[in-house]
């Protein structure tokens, strides 16, 4: 029977994740990022301010500027990608301060994603994934993804939009799913 | 070969989803809730206010408030269970008022979820998911959980963590995370 790594009828974590629609899912998703930046353009323009001034706006003072939400949902989707797929990924040293270079970083993340193909998962499973700050301990690429990767990534999307909504520009849930597959 | 749908080899969505190890994260996060209802009770305590007023509180006027956003992470977790195993979900009526009521809902989505296995989601993919308001039209059970199901709960998971953190609450990141699996 073929039941690889008892991927349906095993429990917990199987040994075959769909590795690439989980990378392409946070892909489409950053790409919703210029039409949120069209609006908060769009806001600026009617309300007369630099809309470059959102990108340093924060939910509380402790919590981390747009502008950072934006650098860390590119880095989780850039990072699950490379990490799992055990590639050295391009660096971004989170020069950005205005929407256009917030653009450009999104473009290049999400331009890199591109080159990835399913093939490029083969085997992540069985790669352990470590961080210096972890202090020599590592995770499974599977768990690395699951509960890490996607969590952290839409935890820094969420709140960036949480960020644009709090500052009264125009966006609704369609422009954070973006498109869905359906027939 | 072993290459079940194209899983590893193919692009694009494949027919043998991890659906168990998504839908358990799911509950592990859901699961962190209650010791963000402990923080949120420690702050009331402390500044002397009722609790329970944190859950009309909203990031924007026309944004869903917090008990609203407890409600949808929860159903998100519920109906992606269910929805894509092909099994009718206990209903849950949305008349929460009270911290202690979030944390029942919470609790009875996540029994309700320790309920299933993998096995419960063989076929999964086949399964096509649709709801009254996509007027006919439908999702494969992948794509719904991919592209559906997970973007929206971390949505309101998320968004509800910003509403406590933005009046206040104590939370960090890692109340977010939970447990991950480290070794």
């Amino acid at each position: 029977m073929c039941d690889p790594g008892g991927a349906l009828l095993g429990g917990g974590v199987t040994s075959v994740m769909p590795f690439y629609p989980l990378i392409s899912e946070m892909k489409t998703l950053l790409r919703t990022i210029d039409a949120w930046l069209d609006k908060a353009s769009e806001h600026a323009k009617a309300k007369g301010y630099d809309v470059n001034l959102l990108l340093q706006s924060r939910l509380a003072p402790d919590m981390f500027p747009l502008v950072r939400q934006f650098q860390s949902a590119c880095d989780h989707a850039k990072f699950a990608a490379a990490r799992t797929a055990g590639k050295d990924p391009p660096r971004h040293p989170d020069t950005e301060q205005t929407i256009d270079e917030v653009r450009a970083r999104v473009a290049s993340v999400t331009t890199y994603l591109d080159g990835f193909t399913a093939k490029d998962f083969e085997g992540a499973d069985a790669r352990r994934v470590s961080m210096p700050r972890w202090e020599g301990k590592s995770m499974s690429g599977t768990d690395y993804l699951i509960e890490y990767a996607l969590p952290n990534f839409f935890f820094h999307l969420t709140t960036a939009y949480a960020i644009l909504r709090h500052n009264g520009v125009d966006l609704g849930k369609r422009d954070y799913i973006g498109r869905v597959t359906m027939t």
